[in-house]
């Protein structure tokens, strides 16, 4: 028999949410955390089915001026371009040689496609993950001169370890490459990887050596956006999130098939109001577009967090 | 400050595998645990990457005379047909109603699979769930009487409590269909939703009355056999299995990658030997075809898991 004796330590009543301002946003998201753990509510949900999602890029951490997974690519450029003479000239490896992202980018319709299966495929998933771990821990961030690493939300990584506390389940759910997000997330957010939910390039299994490894190939086989991302977390997790966090259109469906349902739910937009500290974008931009799914959660009162309003800091401070 | 007393009890030294008859194959898994599960052996694995995957039919439960998902299709062909009338004259319905399974399964080349789509797509994952689990709950065997949930092997259950109990996260892994095991693995495994690696159709989401809704559409999307096994593994874990259970040639994938890598590892193959308790079949069987896994895992050395002569009982007594 085991008996379990609490001597003398009271735990002292502390804000679980310091890097988020006093206000709506704030309270809605205590409010809702409060009524899903508290058995004698009629909202009560049991740990098993405590789960909560969230989108990547733009949700927890920085997606402007342009996605990290795409900056890692244009940094494998740079160190494959002695291997490959013929990119001095061919696009749109040309230009991004010669430091012009836009050019590159718009050099064709399928660029950016191409920068990322050239530079993340052909090698193992260990090497590649082993790159993408070593890039987001010290890669410098092209505008603002923090690591990147150091480009992840405050106010997010504080509502993870909030959720988690109370017994909840924290997915990621992104567009962006699985592998390349498990590389790191367990690190950035205590996320560990069979909490990551991706897409996905076409992988085969080689065999050399009485080693087997699985190699990723030069073809995109899942695009984990929209649709995909409410189909993605019912195979993957099997259960329905009971909340869901995101922030643009491509997040849309995950905040719909979480929203609308039986039970309290709690769908969020994170809009990017904050020129100075972070970036200010929404309708017409075209990295993290949020047009539909702003009219959606004004439809439907989702709760939307203003980042300038409702985040006392953005970046962590280290 | 938190004390934890244990008082004047001490665990009785039990059998974790009774159901194993003793010999090799018992002593090398109980050898297996112990040696990573010890933090001074230098075969030690940490607890987050104790991951063990298991195949679901032939290795979980039985899968004579065919696959479970198949007599789940062929019940509810008898189901919807009096909503369907065009079945009486249209194959393979026509022979299913007859009861002539053989017929109708060689009707075209892709009986099975119209079947499967006919019966088990067009309706809402939560529809499809609700019904298998009452499918599985509910339906009895054709050949032993037995009810489809008594189908389970009590030394298979056995090793998955034994998993579990030294900190291994247990995951199946399966050609079957996601949705249709996610619906009951957890009462007949205790594996949650979450670990169940399977097929996957097509899937849409529908938004009616306010509510959102994933429906299943006929169409094959994943198969999740062979190398897609240790491609789904890798992409939904994100990490290496370091053991791994199958019965047939299209768990060779997974149980290579889980064998062939630095570190302890264990794959292991169930070979059905005992005509009289349940099936004997290997090289030549349609269902669950055991030919190059078998040479690979003689080559291999991997374990070899004879029922007739390993298991003690094959099926729970209830």
């Amino acid at each position: 028999m085991v008996f379990t004796v609490t001597t003398g330590f009271v735990k002292a009543q502390t804000d679980p949410l310091p890097s988020w301002n006093d206000g709506k946003v704030k309270h809605q998201i205590l409010s809702f955390v409060s009524s899903v753990t508290d058995p004698s509510s009629a909202d009560f949900v049991t740990e098993d089915n405590r789960i909560v999602t969230f989108d990547n890029d733009g949700t927890l951490w920085a997606e402007q001026p342009i996605y990290a997974q795409l900056l890692f690519a244009f940094s494998r450029v740079g160190e494959m371009a002695a291997n490959h003479p013929k990119w001095q000239t061919e696009q749109p490896f040309a230009s991004l040689l010669k430091g012009d992202v836009v050019g590159a980018l718009t050099s064709s319709p399928n660029a950016a496609e191409k920068i990322i299966l050239t530079t993340q495929t052909g090698m193992s998933n260990n090497e590649f993950k082993s790159l993408a771990r070593n890039w987001v821990l010290n890669s410098i961030h092209p505008e603002t001169g923090k690591k990147t690493i150091d480009m992840v939300y405050a106010p997010m990584i504080e509502l993870i370890t909030y959720f988690q506390n109370n017994n909840f389940k924290t997915y990621i759910v992104s567009g962006g490459d699985t592998q390349f997000i498990q590389a790191w997330a367990e690190l950035a957010y205590n996320i560990p990887p069979e909490q990551v939910i991706g897409s996905q390039v076409k992988q085969t299994l080689k065999i050399k050596d009485g080693q087997a490894q699985i190699i990723r190939q030069p073809e995109f086989k899942v695009m984990n956006n929209k649709t995909q991302k409410a189909i993605g977390i019912l195979n993957q997790i099997g259960k329905r999130p009971i909340a869901a966090f995101g922030n643009s259109d491509g997040d849309l469906q995950m905040l719909q098939y979480t929203a609308l349902a039986e039970g309290k739910r709690l769908s969020v937009i994170i809009h990017h109001t904050d020129e100075e500290r972070e970036w200010k974008y929404d309708r017409k931009s075209q990295i993290g577009t949020l047009d539909k799914a702003l009219d959606e959660a004004n439809n439907q009162g989702w709760l939307i967090i203003d980042m300038k309003r409702d985040w006392q800091t953005i970046f962590p401070e280290r």
